[in-house]
């Protein structure tokens, strides 16, 4: 029987072509798999017959949008996930995704190969590859651009020469990758870190400096999960999307940021998330109201390794699966509102309410009815610092 | 000879009525000490002659703002100290310094107490007390709101019968602490945390949804200390005032957040601290440019620990001194230049450059010129996923 | 009706002593409440009647031992609970335990009040009293050692006044709380920590100087759960108690350190717990063989947490029960068999074999079979070491 | 002229073969660079001879067992560097100072290449490689046994075919790495995990389950430095070896685990560090008499760091640097005496004094002369739990 190879397939250039050439190179037959995570463009049933025009033996084409929404971008918000504090691992997020929906292509068309477009200086080769070896470890994976130099000249001149069905002038000049959760953004000139990112990078977010009235929403969340958006009732997906219109109009979610790569490299990436850090930012105040000062503290330290995981490629591990049961169980309780004004660039949370609140009037306030006994201060603080004081004494005298 | 209290003065009704109440109940003289970390307001002449009017045997007064901004601010800083990743530690870093004064107050005039006006249910009575132990430990603490149950009210008789020079009736809605480094307000009608803040509410900052021109400027660092303003050589502390000016007059660094105090209750804060938010913006796009990936991952456990225990009121303490030493490192090569946008609300990187930078055009580039060997990657790829792989392998053979 | 309070009951002078002095100081009627967690000493039985003959309005009597096994030992055994890497929090474990029968008999006496024994110099008032205020946050507690200068003199005589059933001649020099995980042992002459421990210190362990032929055993855990000891089944209790008796004969577990106690001092304490020792020796290495590499390292740090947090009296804490889901999780695949020989102070791993091991003989053999591809290695070197290389080419430019 | 490489030369028949077959393969002449960092065997002249004759051009010896230990074991002895709690990162302190000196030979004899002997399965080759691309990030690396395939019986055939001075059938079964910080040893049947260690396994160290007399000694430190044993000065070299034999004499030291490489697989290996885990062990708990409570619960995960980066190969680094500095702060106060007996496979921590303790006779004991108020407990109970409470209450009402 002939071999076959799962192609991770996007319907451009690049991955068109890669249908003949694997196909030539490897004498497999080549099914391509085309995976919607609301990258927009094209509908996917265009997309399947390219990828069949251009010699594919069978096309796949999955609408994943609820199942990336839910399954994906969720978790990232119920950990605030913000790599260098900042991106909120939009690429990171759908790779793995991606990977889950090839392997089941590979098992389902029989295939022993899965190939990938990715050149070898970036993120996603790891975790494409990565995951797939987590997923189906006995699965090889080929990487034309990376392990066999193929360039967008050699793929422009082996479409003209085969007639293949795409527009191979449609160049855009940036290099850019988009689903729900954001999109990202790389070209030339951005290479130089000097220089500015200019208003024609961004698509997803309106110019946040240009005057225009704010508007303003509530989140509900229900045990970490958006359920409502000015009380009517959306899935997560509604949710960004909704908060992608409305943020994005605002201007809100713009990165600028250089950046650690996992292959040892910085790079400058622009990003605009303007769903994802509107949620976020909500999020991040609720968590503040409903979750123990101790919970919230070490959270931090989970989200940050979650976040270095997700980026480097390590979504299908061990160590992400606990980290992922620590997080659920900090949701329990991550349940309210929050009012959220969006206007030039920024969301800001300006209220919160939940039933299940930590912040307990009577404790805070300094008005009538406080039931804060303020006579337990004096003890506490004495212990609190008698480690220091302590370690003073000692200090002071070694110093006479 | 007579016992002497050093009392940490403000100028205002509740420390003026303290210096005689002290004085009364503890036989002891007053010495009031008062510092100008920047918080605006009446001269320091007028404040020491309140104190002595109101009976204090001596009134000491320092204007210590730079000693704040270069010992102080600076390190908060270079930790890109925000607690709970938002609030710069205004209050809590002002404390340690005062501390430091009272305690050289109390040597030099022979004083073996000192006097706090804290109440019992905040985070500042233990970075006084705290601090204190830490510096002086055989000094005695007296904090008479909290231990006597001190009222405002009781505060204005006490003034009225004495005809202290002190405008009684002179009471803002809002209680306010504030320093160079930004400013906390706190006030009845936020006690309800789905209550917005309103303009009024501001001093530091202009309203960001007005509409204006944005601000540009270049921000040069030389090893983590801000050198620099488009060009001008300016110290720490006029770095601060220069910022806190630019970047408030387009509404940068306000704040609203709901917050874990150290004494277990949650707070509702309004911050403004434009001038910390932009140059620890500035500073922290810097650090992605110039640390190392490693270095950078856990300076960010380093720099929420150090964040802790400042706002804990461990400012001196042996972990603080050790992190402190680990910060100073990592600064070595933080020099360099940050362009910076300043407009409604927001400060925005748009451009670095350093000779300390680790990113390299020819690494990252996607053009020509590409010094990065794409081929070592299959293999790095391959033993990065490999543990991940091998537990997969083992976790696919139990589930079947 | 007349109030209640229940009184945490050891069946020891003190508490004995306490059922009176309660009693009158309150008006309230007092019900003892004594557990056992595999202590020793006296039947329940016993010490239930002389709670009674001491006054005590109910006596409640509980054999806790499989509970305090399988729901507090457990939990500390899969997380290597060692307090600064060598103590077992023996006594830290079998607070929260008391404390949940403590609630229980609060309510179904309809008590409103629950009264310790605790000195105000140590853990276990803290243990105790945040695990009723997180358990039941409206009782009050009374903890009259502390609160009223109760001492042992005071004791002695209010016994003998009273003629109670208590052989108050009984004094051991050592203070000593011991539970089926462990036990602990203060003396005064251990307050001066250049004295070494001497033999009479010690209970549930032989001297490991003493010549003896090793005794050699396997363990099976199946999901970090101890099954079985030698291939006869046991419960987690029966697991412990066997490894107390065949560890604590070799002198294994015995513990001398200067250990940081919450309250802010340091203190001497010397412990012996055969069975924990030897039960989480074979554990970690069961975890060396079958946990994942990045999930082993993180793992060590919720560790950590986990028992300061375990120590620091926080067991019913919202981190706590979020840590445990991240370990409960780690544990699915800790399953197999460890060879342990004990002898001489030591329980040693000699052999380890499961089911679900990463070891894989193939990859790890330079023998013939060898399954590793070492073309991999160099792409994986370059990469890893390209940040600190990079660096490395910047410092070395700053040094010329 | 010729270009030359330099070559890390263990006298042995690998690295002798190398000399001749790097020079055939590349042309180049070979400088051979031997470091003795306290391994024993031959003496460093009769290697450089043997060098010389397999055909080096150049071949340099180095004593370099004064700067080995001052500058490798002494912070990773300050670190309390245990590998996954257990071993002391052995092989991986040498590597480092190896590169150090092939890097100077390179530089001093004209190389522009480094070879190392070692394979592409293991952790040593991150070591050589990462620390070469820190040091001199220009040098080119060889590595013939990975990257050609190079085996022993090539190497044997070469050998004998040029008649070099090598006794090619002194082959031990064991493959050995010593330095005075330990030794390492891997061998066939310890591949099968479940095999237990024979006793011709070790070297260092003697059975410890042989009847003996203890041996007790009291280490001086002084800020974290060995200085004196049994009050005789030693330098720290001394201070190792002296603990090698008498620790090694009682059979302290032997370690046998199953262990994460960087590579991606686990390895089982057998170690033996009777100097270094003794006064790991001294270290220890004289940290735990000097060294405040937050500090060292943060210095254990610097320590965990630290660790691992220098496991994984990354002594030379910008992160390793900044832990370095950390490390250093906390040993200021680390000074004072601990008695150790040393005995069955035990090193016993039995006293402990200094001058910088922070243990307080006075506030931890229970006899007269307490100083510590009780009364301040209260209060810290009740605040420390707080936040508990308050959650609790939260749940509770949820509950219902």
């Amino acid at each position: 029987m002939t071999e076959r190879v799962v192609l991770a397939y996007s319907g451009g250039l690049d991955t068109s072509v890669a249908i003949g050439w694997i196909a030539q190179e490897t004498g497999a037959e080549v099914v391509a798999v085309a995976v919607d995570v609301g990258q927009g463009g094209e509908d996917l049933e265009t997309i399947r017959q390219r990828a069949l025009a251009c010699g594919a033996v069978e096309a796949v084409v999955a609408d994943a949008r609820d199942e990336f929404a839910e399954q994906y971008c969720l978790p990232a918000l119920q950990t605030n996930a913000l790599y260098m504090e900042r991106y909120p691992v939009v690429s990171a997020l759908s790779r793995p995704l991606i990977v889950k929906h090839l392997v089941q292509a590979a098992k389902m068309h029989g295939a022993d190969t899965v190939a990938h477009g990715c050149t070898g200086k970036g993120n996603d080769q790891v975790r494409f590859e990565v995951g797939i070896g987590a997923l189906a470890p006995d699965l090889k994976v080929i990487a034309p651009v990376r392990d066999y130099a193929w360039t967008r000249e050699k793929a422009i001149a082996w479409a003209e020469d085969r007639n293949l069905p795409i527009d191979v002038n449609k160049k855009s000049p940036y290099s850019i990758d988009q689903n729900v959760w954001g999109r990202a953004v790389e070209t030339g000139f951005l290479e130089d870190i000097w220089n500015a990112p200019i208003e024609d990078v961004y698509s997803y977010t309106q110019d946040p400096t240009e005057p225009r009235d704010p508007d303003e929403l509530v989140i509900t969340f229900d045990q970490g999960v958006p359920v409502a958006i000015d009380g009517e009732t959306v899935t997560v997906l509604q949710a960004i999307q909704e908060l992608n219109r409305r943020a994005g109009a605002q201007g809100v979610g713009r990165i600028d940021i250089v950046e650690d790569r996992l292959v040892g490299i910085k790079s400058r990436e622009v990003y605009e998330a303007p769903g994802a850090i509107a949620l976020i930012t909500a999020h991040q105040e609720l968590e503040n109201v409903t979750l123990e000062r101790d919970l919230a503290r070490f959270k931090r330290q989970v989200e940050q390794r979650w976040t270095e995981l997700v980026y480097d490629g390590l979504w299908f591990s061990p160590l992400k699966d606990a980290l992922d049961t620590f997080v659920a169980e900090t949701q329990r309780h991550v349940s309210g509102e929050i009012r959220l004004v969006l206007h030039g660039g920024r969301a800001v949370v300006t209220g919160r309410r939940s039933e299940q609140s930590l912040y307990d009037f009577n404790l805070a306030t300094y008005d009538e009815g406080d039931s804060f006994d303020q006579s337990l201060a004096k003890g506490f603080v004495q212990l609190w610092g008698l480690p220091s004081k302590i370690a003073a004494k000692r200090d002071l005298r070694g110093a006479k």
